[in-house]
């Protein structure tokens, strides 16, 4: 292998890209190529990283050669010398991943000082507070990031200084002061490593690679590569670039600001600004900044060719800019550029404003939303009729509201979160340390930091509701408890935090589910021109349906009639139906469920007008209406024990022996769906008939035809669909006689085992349609009960690396996908008229969603608040297979 | 279409096949072709009775037209006419199916014969009594069979004209006497039908053609096609045939003889005669008939030309043959041939012979043998050490030995069956409307009837243990008993009858498993040769390692290991390893059960010497090992209602909890094998562990290595199957070193998810072989738990044609088939070394061996006692795909 190091402008002359360079030396490459100020600098591809730790976590000789030559032809450019009495060349180290992954990895600044250098430093800028700063500040992350000194202990050391000397803030040391922090800093890093700092600027580079490298296998990185699921196998890249000093004068600062608003997507400069301060400053969130416009006051230049680049920015890289700057001494350097997160609502906007602009194509614009984002607005809203008081208003960071028990750490919003608690995290602020309690929160509440701060910009990212910077706010971690507004929030009371205005009440608030606005409706216009894919919803009750509609979903794909069952009322009915002894008396409870199920039937049809209604007949085993066996069981052998109530008990005993007979080993591969339909033809009969009453009866109403689809569960041989069928067929001939009127109707199979998907050539002689239950036919090609691994191990699996995510959540392509494809390849070819589609949770799934798009399926079903993000995502699936071709083998 | 009809030396000619002509047919035309004696007649083939039942049951014109036609050209070739007064035809119109159906289908005799022909037979053979007992006896037929009256009806006529007339038996009945039953049949025909009989020999023809045609659905034929697995669809050809008669004189008589003996293959003329009689009279079983032999005395020219043809036949047919003839005043006419049924040994025996006389090949001998032949020969038999005394003795009609509970009739076998019971079918004699109670039956005794009588034959053909002819056996129905040997034998006691000498004894005697014969030796010998798919066998044990080295198996393809657990001192152990709290203290109960198992795996690694052994980690869910919640949940209600005993109830309330703990709602796909032990590597290293400290020990004892196969279960996920291998290797590598020496071991994987066969590529990886374990895959695939649909309704869905056979039996070619088929050659593909093999239950059914062959398996192993069976069933499907090339798609 050969190394691979380049200076910036050699990158980009060499087309790399972001997974070479990572996304910060992509950036410097890119803007280097458009001739935009950045600092210069050196970018050594991820590739080496990976080749570092096949190395055993060494810079082998080759490396460490091109890296040293390159430094060589980087001293000449810039005409500063590492070491050098006049000129010395200060850079640096920065980590850069193909993927954001902010504050996970290491960087080091300032290197290339020493005992020496620092003096030349004071000398060349006449400052010498400034000279010895600098210097405190590499040993600080020098001695931290490189030699493993706890952070803490420097802290403690400049504390103690502080004290000593009685300086309130940093500000209050001088340039002796500093001097004698240098010094016990040094002290330090001896006694706690027993090396002493080294000196020579190159040693200090090879080691600050070495440890930028290493960074990438840190606790922090890999947690946040698994909760983001990036691949272990990118690596980093390293960055050595000239320092630049936002920290040097007053004419110097350093910000962050993107070319939109992250938080709305509205076109405005939006930013911070944080004067006589290096950029850690600002993304600490610890002082307070300026909004970025205020540099038109301080620095007018430096904002006026800011301005400037935000333009070229975007029509180079064709999206939203989150960039990072320092001005020294009034000169404007670009330290960053990436594409920038933002809100869902600003991706929508940004995405449709940038079509507007002819910036990118509407197809772009489809694919510039995460279909999840999209799913984030439609989610809880505080209810707009509510009018509580709050305790307390902070930065509204990021938007959504949720309310949850309140947690402290993130031990306790791990625990909480395995109790299956909702959880809002409380904190002062969030550091990278906290990732895994924010995964686990459902909302996060901090009292420092802005918008750009660790909190804010992690949660936008996750989509939950965020507030940082409510200052009200004061913890006391002993008393495990806040105060806000006079009130005292204990650990484990409930709260309410509303990101979209930075709100925060106390108790449970009532939340609604949002409507979509304008923004979405254009976006889902544009998608639904691109994407093949029907999208239909899963609905077994009327609101359901109408929600449904509502989404514009193109039919419903899945009604569970057993579902219908649940009501109390009819509860009952069913468990007689069950513990009846006779065919008579079965059927004569079926007549009384009959009429519930076509009033269901008929307002549902009703509400979808012409649009298909796929109605699966019942599928539920029927122990699963009786009582559980641990329930019963305990109650009869007291009444027996106890000879109490003899009614009582032979009444007991009764249901007792209807369980007991009932019980199945594994009632998931049980007698379910068709296979107990088969033996009592009288359910079908009764649904079938429910349906085809409703059917006319809103014919004879409305003069409009239903478009009516019977649907057979648990289906694993064709011949079982065939008898099935022809039990439909009857009773719908029947019905349609006795109603002089011929309803549109057609009949299909869930394929739901995998025998129905093998021999779906078979399967398609009997059926209109196909729909995948992909929950089942997951679990069955798993020979995984998602009721018992789901909790037990599936999380083990992941965090073992054995499966890459929950096959019950994303389909799995390999196996699952696998069936799928053979199914509708074959089933089409056998039958051509085959309707296939699915209605497993899969079906709001945008990874599943891409599957099915390219299996060749009509159509996806999911439920009614999932129905938008459906949409997106099958018209994202369609553009990229036209850009990319099939993404299944 | 056209039709079919054919005179025999037609059809011969034509070359057409027994599917067309039927068994009946086909025989008779190439008799006719061999220049054997055959009396002349016509064959309408198999496809006229389908077109007949497609056309609505009726004889179409087309049909009738070249019926009469054919009628003609046999009346010009034989000089006989319908109707003629001086030579009338008589002919018998039988059914004839491509598949033997002894007694399931009608056929009518003496057809032609009226009120004016039996005058005129009766002038023309100058015995009047004759010509009359040849009219009743086509009334009775025709009465029963063509026009529907039911048969006891003429028998009662019979009777009551006996008893009338004194006369003890038909031979008492003079011609006179037949007269006047003739008249009386006449009567009863016209008083339950309403209709004369006809006296029009073409119209009684077709009324004949047609009863034969419909006979195929009656409901003997439609049970007698389920049970041996005929196609509804073969449909039976009628055979019109010139009657001849041996019951015309002196030197007539009838007989039915096999060319070998079909009881022990013994090269001889076997069968028997009866002087006087038509062919019925020998089926029936009524008069004891004499040896065949005995023609040599009564008609031996006829006999001489009986032996000749036994020779002709057997070289033309290449097979043993069952024939009936009869003479008619010394002139012999075959009236059929057709291959002979046989018992399991003379099947063994007749191919050897005849391959040993070149009459066939070697190969054609392995593939003459059932396989389920061999097996019976390799069931139960009576302890030679058994001296008990019988109660009664009959004819040795079907081999091998069997005890159950008396039954006297279908409804109540069929009954016991469902019980689960084992059954004795006790009945006078059998007919074809028994057939559903001999199928239920594990054995049948008669107290009368021949060699050759139905249920000699059925039972022969079903291979179940039968005695016929046990004339001391007195039945009382009403007091549902039977007395023998003075003993009274009640319903529902327990007799042992044994087939292979006839003896009855009261009790249960004790069975055992026959050793392999001499003949089974040399089929199996020569099978050997033909096959390709090595046969391993499932062994637990020693015992069954014995049995499998015994039965000349190739290795051990699965010991289960969790089977060992089952003894009542390890079920302790293993029950407090699972209650255990801590790591530490499962070890230490894991570190009890090590030296069991080290001492099986020790054993029988010895007793397979250097063959393959593929001992498979723990498979079961721990919970198995527990009690179940119906028995635990009252035992601590009860505790706890009663106060009683509170250390009991703690000790009880401890397993509850960890019974609920462990429960699952499907614990066929919860938390089993491999999803066990990567989670509890302690159990996967304890039983590595004991296995190579077992394989070290025998080597430094004997010096011999044995080949350590290691299987992992349960796999849906290569990664699973990557991280069991890893745990596998460290404690191998760890006990080696321990050892210091080196054992061969390989691990592999059973495929029994649709999972792992789907993505056989990426298992092939880690695995050096594969097992398919199709009883677990079969449930995956129908998504069928055995344990609940086996009983509750994959014999309703048989029943209802849903599906053919039971897939836990017969594997499933189109699902279950193809995953194997793909698994195979995608793993074999990824990895050219892999071993595929197959351990579940089908490893031993012919013909999922079949599929198993041709889908390119490399071994199956199945019961140590089915291993003959799979040795021949392996030559025969490798014989067969050369034959016919791949039977898969």
């Amino acid at each position: 292998m050969t190394t691979e190091v380049y200076l910036f402008d050699e990158a980009a002359d060499k087309n790399l890209t972001k997974m070479e360079l990572g996304g910060k030396g992509y950036g410097l490459a890119e803007m280097t190529k458009l001739g935009l100020p950045v600092p210069a600098g050196i970018v050594i591809t991820t590739g080496m990283c990976n080749e570092f730790f096949e190395r055993g976590k060494v810079i082998w000789p080759e490396l460490k050669a091109d890296i040293s030559a390159k430094i060589e032809v980087l001293q000449n450019l810039v005409g500063k010398k590492f070491n050098d009495k006049d000129n010395p060349l200060l850079v640096s180290v920065r980590s850069g991943a193909p993927m954001s992954m902010p504050g996970m990895m290491d960087t080091v600044l300032n290197l290339g000082i020493n005992d020496n250098i620092v003096e030349v430093l004071s000398k060349k800028t006449g400052d010498e507070r400034f000279a010895h700063d600098t210097y405190r500040r590499f040993i600080q992350l020098f001695g931290k990031i490189v030699m493993g000194v706890p952070g803490e202990k420097f802290d403690h050391v400049l504390e103690k200084y502080k004290e000593e000397s009685s300086a309130k803030s940093d500000i209050d040391v001088n340039a002796a002061g500093w001097c004698e922090v240098v010094k016990r800093y040094k002290e330090l890093i001896k006694q706690e490593t027993g090396r002493e700092l080294p000196q020579e600027p190159t040693e200090q580079l090879f080691m600050a690679i070495s440890a930028v490298f290493s960074s990438w296998w840190n606790n922090r990185a890999i947690e946040y590569r698994k909760i983001y699921k990036i691949q272990d196998s990118l690596g980093t890249a390293v960055n050595i670039v000239m320092m630049v000093y936002g920290n040097l004068d007053d004419k110097s600062g350093t910000g962050v600001a993107f070319t939109r608003d992250p938080s709305t997507g509205e076109k405005k400069v939006y930013g911070e600004f944080l004067m006589k301060a290096q950029g850690e400053d600002v993304v600490a969130g610890i002082r307070t900044p300026y909004p970025v416009s205020k540099m038109n006051e301080l620095v007018p230049d430096a904002y006026k060719q800011l301005e400037q680049i935000f333009g070229k920015l975007e029509t180079h890289f064709r999206d939203m800019q989150d960039i990072e700057f320092t001005v020294e001494g009034g000169k404007l350097y670009m330290l960053q550029t990436r594409n920038g997160k933002r809100t869902a609502a600003a991706a929508i906007k940004i995405a449709i404003d940038m079509a507007n602009e002819k910036l990118i194509t509407p197809g772009e614009a489809v694919l510039r939303v995460e279909p999840d984002q999209v799913q984030r607005l439609l989610y809880k809203q505080i209810d707009p009729k509510f009018d509580g008081e709050s305790i307390a208003k902070g930065l509204p960071a990021s938007p959504g509201a949720a309310y949850g028990k309140v947690v402290f750490t993130v031990k306790e919003a791990q625990e909480a979160k395995q109790k299956g608690d909702r959880i809002i995290l409380v904190r002062p602020e969030t550091t990278p340390e906290d990732i895994a309690g924010i995964a686990a929160s459902d909302g996060v509440l901090t009292s420092r930091g802005g918008m750009t701060s660790h909190a804010a910009v992690v949660t936008r990212g996750m989509g939950k509701p965020c507030i940082v910077g409510a200052e009200a706010i004061k913890i006391d971690f002993d008393k495990m408890e806040f105060t806000a507004g006079g009130k005292n929030i204990k650990y484990g009371e409930i709260i309410t935090v509303d990101g979209g205005n930075g709100l925060v009440y106390p108790g449970e608030v009532p939340l609604v589910e949002p409507k979509l606005n304008t923004d979405i409706i254009t976006l889902l216009g544009w998608a639904d021109k691109f994407k093949r894919l029907g999208i239909r919803a899963n609905a077994d009750t009327p609101t359901m349906a109408a929600k449904a509609v509502e989404n514009m979903a193109d039919g419903i794909g899945l009604v569970r009639t057993e579902r219908m069952f649940n009501a109390p009322e009819r509860l009952e009915i069913i468990q007689n139906m069950i513990l009846a002894d006779s065919l008579e008396e079965r059927k004569s409870f079926l007549e009384k469920l009959k009429p519930m199920q076509k009033g269901d039937f008929k307002e549902m049809f009703r509400i979808m007008n012409d649009m298909p209604m796929t109605i699966r007949l019942i599928d539920l085993p029927l122990h699963e209406f009786l009582p559980k066996l641990e329930e019963i069981l305990p109650q009869v052998v007291e009444l027996r024990i106890t000879g109490k109530n003899n009614g009582e008990l032979a009444k007991k005993e009764r249901i007792l022996n209807k369980v007991m007979q009932l019980k199945e080993y594994n009632p998931m591969m049980g007698q379910r769906g068709v296979r107990l339909a088969l033996m009592y033809n009288e359910i079908y009969q009764m649904q079938v008939g429910a349906i085809f009453e409703a059917a006319a009866e809103l014919m004879k109403e409305t003069g409009k035809a239903p478009q009516v689809e019977i649907m057979i569960s648990q289906v694993a041989e064709a011949n079982e669909l065939r008898d099935a069928k022809a039990i439909v067929d009857a009773e719908a001939e029947r019905m349609m006689k006795e109603n002089g009127m011929k309803i549109n109707y057609s009949v299909g199979s869930m394929i739901e085992t995998p025998r129905a998907a093998l021999t779906a050539t078979f399967m398609a002689k009997y059926a209109n349609f196909f729909s995948f239950g992909t929950n089942d036919l997951t679990q069955a090609t798993y020979a995984f009960s998602r009721d018992d691994v789901e909790a037990k191990f599936i999380p083990f699996y992941i965090e073992k690396k054995v499966i890459a995510s929950n096959p019950f959540e994303t389909l799995d392509w390999d196996g699952v996908g696998r069936l799928i494809s053979i199914a509708t390849a074959e089933g089409k070819k056998a039958n051509p008229k085959l309707k296939v589609g699915i209605c497993g949770e899969h079906g709001g799934d945008p990874k599943s969603i891409e599957f099915f798009n390219s299996a060749g399926l009509d159509y996806v079903s999911c439920s009614p608040f999932r129905v938008p993000v459906a949409r997106l995502a099958a018209a994202q699936a369609e553009l990229k297979k036209k850009f990319h071709g099939s993404s299944t083998a």
